[in-house]
């Protein structure tokens, strides 16, 4: 696969990658969903250059993740707000939130946490589960490409 | 929060970000996940530079994500296999798949996907549930910071 032709792989992964495998995007979306609206917010909480900042949101509005609107206090500013698109990467930031707190923090560090908006209490650990409600594991899956034989066989 | 400080930011989201919040290193590790073990396995898969995928994978086993084994054939080849850490991140991957699986496609479009290996059925679309079985939707949620007033008090 040629570096440019992530965005045509026939894997969904790949695609995704191709719009936000990225940590300056994905942090953006993290930013959004804590409710950060404007370039000058997005910038003092990363501390990115402002030029890729630039580049990062244009791309995420090009994409459709993200979508510019006037501000919300009538001042002049525009903000950058998350499509419903967008907001589908919450389990995305999830995954990486659960991980990051399972494998990058020595105990009693401080952390950010989730909690739910009403009540104050921490979001427990989520679990993808099937409509059924089982988790499923890795080492329990495979994935079939496009014109494997055994595709549709099962 | 300046470039070189994401792996000491208190949010989680930031540090998983700072070890995989690129798109070669999250495609390497999708790939192990398939059963691809080898450095020229990984370089047709992906297309990538040799000297880019080399850097990834060297940053990959020092975070502890992937580990250097003897080729499992007794051959000389060195073979790149993921730690329980970088197993640990099939959530991750899941989230890509599902969100590139519902907005990267034109319907009938061919695409990968995921089976129970044992059975070959498809893996139906998984959901983040607590431990009680609820889903949680983003905005039922928000993030408190270290020091942040409303932390622990519900």
């Amino acid at each position: 696969m040629a570096p440019g032709t992530l965005k045509e792989s026939t894997c969904p992964v790949a695609r995704t990658a191709d719009l936000v495998g990225d940590k300056w995007s994905l942090l953006i979306i993290r930013d959004a969903f804590d409710g950060i609206r404007r370039f000058g917010q997005f910038q003092s909480s990363l501390g990115v250059a402002k030029n890729i900042l630039s580049a990062r949101l244009r791309a995420l509005v090009a994409a459709g993740l993200m979508r510019v609107e006037p501000a919300s206090d009538g001042s002049s500013y525009q903000e950058y707000v998350l499509t419903g698109k967008g907001e589908d990467l919450f389990d995305l930031i999830i995954g990486m939130r659960q991980w990051g707190q399972a494998h990058t923090f020595e105990p009693g560090e401080p952390q950010t946490i989730l909690v739910n908006s009403a009540t104050g209490d921490p979001v427990p650990h989520l679990t993808y589960t099937t409509p059924g409600g089982r988790p499923v594991h890795a080492s329990e899956t495979r994935v079939l490409k496009p014109g494997d034989p055994q595709r549709g066989s099962a």
